[in-house]
């Protein structure tokens, strides 16, 4: 798979002073071994050096990647006025990671990346320097012209993916934040990522209850008869191959996962739980609904162990196999 | 292991028209190499019969039951007007079913059984003949003499442990029923549980936050500030090894499990998602809190496969082996 792509992912390296730099070089160093494509950093070679002693090959331009990636991690780089020590985040390191961000989609918009695979930021920088967007994904989303309502974020591993429906949301407010048309089209955006994204012609789409026994009948809530079912069956209408609403606890253990290829969950928790029990080392958050590929780490910016070489590469690993890998299947049904 | 202990285990068959029957005689054929202990059936054998060609050893006493053990499944028989057929429970099934639990409880705490495993009951037909307890817990708690309030539910795998502190509520119910009492409760009873059953001298509780992030530090809910952080402050006071509020997301990978012996989770599915998703075939009820060993397998009575020769005994085999295991602990401690 490695080089089947014609041009390289765009990897920015998030945060300088989180544990970004640290997995991406790691990645690079153990790029064959990880079965990584060709892909180029985007971001302050000063952050890669405070953290890693292996070479770093400074480039001008995407196309100069596939050149140099044999002999150093290839780097578009950001000059930034200072340098942030690695678990020190700073106003300064918040301006690269979002000038890291900006390059790395441009490139994917213009077709001089693959794709784009995103190292952790720190919102609260972000937000002291005036980003507005909840996260990297609405950025992505907005530089690409698409409406973040009709993004859905993805949690992908080897053997589950989750979409959740509602997100960062505190759990007593979730029931009053779902309504069938918000699990319609967040299905529906998970459907369509199932197909133009993982290459799936006839997705299936298993959806959660909300409550314990999704319910038992009503007994234990009724939000599966008023709300889920509802968008069951317009989604059904449709003709997507959609089942559910199903109980949680009993669909993500080895023989129910091999009954769909994607979970539509109803809350942050009930997403994430399972894909982290069962794939901490490798889920990628995968964004769905735009006319790029982007993929993430499931992590932060872990800034209390960043520069300690004890950061963990393969969550990135993941996520950059998995964004070559969509990035493939696009192309090849395009 | 096996027949470490000098009396029998008590088996309820559960509903007759249910799996309970078929698992528990897997059970008995696969006494080897499933690891199982010395243990007796108690029930209606027309229900084995039905699905069940091997030989049944009825006895009197569960002294009786080491010298048949070799021989047939020991059957302590009830013996029932009528006989269900599998997959149609009926009101004659349901007395069965609560007279063999009675007399498994009734022998575990006369001593004449080591421990009680239950199997599955069909809670719509008991409600049918007047039994008017949540379910099979209850009732166990009730004949010990012991408040349901200070019972405990625990799902055990092999390498997870979770307690939920609320059970069968909708969802949007839950963070209105938490309190700080309430979990200081059950998280006493899970370490007090963990001492006694599973001889864990200092055990290690995690306990969970109910939100995102575990509310990530009050913006997406503040029940760990105000519920959850006082509960683990009185428990620790007290002098246990308490730890949280931790996101529930990031509690359930393997380097995570390795920090406690058990999880003590908010709610239904935070504790449920992750013991099934990772030990679904052989994750065990305990019920801790009792004078006597109470386990149970943490499926249901499956009325749409009985009968076919489909039911997976692991779970129940899993159930049967640790009541062995927890009864011998409590045995050298006593």
């Amino acid at each position: 798979m490695a080089r089947a792509l014609h041009t390289p992912l765009a990897v920015s390296l998030g945060d300088p002073a989180g544990i970004g730099p640290e997995v991406i070089a790691k990645c690079w160093d153990n790029r064959s071994a990880f079965g990584l494509p060709l892909f180029v950093a985007i971001g302050d070679p000063r952050s890669l050096a405070a953290v890693w002693d292996g070479p770093i090959e400074v480039v001008d331009d995407p196309r100069q990647a596939d050149a140099a990636f044999d002999y150093g991690l290839p780097l578009l780089q950001i000059n930034a006025p200072e340098s942030d020590m690695p678990g020190h985040p700073s106003v300064a390191g918040a301006h690269t990671s979002l000038d890291s961000l900006e390059i790395a989609v441009g490139l994917a918009r213009s077709g001089s990346a693959a794709a784009v695979v995103t190292g952790p930021v720190a919102k609260e920088q972000l937000y002291a320097i005036g980003f507005s967007h909840p996260g990297q994904t609405e950025f992505v989303a907005e530089r690409c012209g698409v409406s973040p309502g009709n993004v859905v974020m993805m949690l992908a591993g080897p053997t589950l993916r989750t979409v959740p429906v509602t997100t960062h949301l505190p759990l007593a407010e979730v029931a009053a934040n779902l309504s069938s048309a918000l699990i319609e089209s967040r299905g529906r955006a998970a459907l369509r990522g199932l197909q133009r994204n993982f290459g799936i012609a006839e997705p299936r789409l298993a959806i959660a209850g909300l409550n314990p026994h999704a319910g038992e009948g009503g007994q234990l809530g009724r939000e599966e008869f008023e709300i889920i079912q509802p968008a069951i069956a317009a989604l059904a209408a449709e003709g997507w191959r959609v089942t559910g609403p199903h109980p949680a606890d009993t669909m993500f253990h080895t023989r129910a996962r091999a009954n769909y290829d994607a979970a539509l969950c109803m809350y942050h928790d009930q997403a994430l739980i399972p894909i982290k029990a069962l794939h901490f080392e490798d889920a990628v958050n995968v964004t769905l609904g735009l006319p790029i590929v982007r993929t993430a780490p499931d992590h932060g910016t872990a800034f209390d162990i960043a520069g300690q070489d004890r950061a963990d590469p393969r969550p990135m690993a993941a996520a950059i196999r998995m964004a070559a890998e969509n990035a493939i299947l696009r192309a090849e049904a395009a």
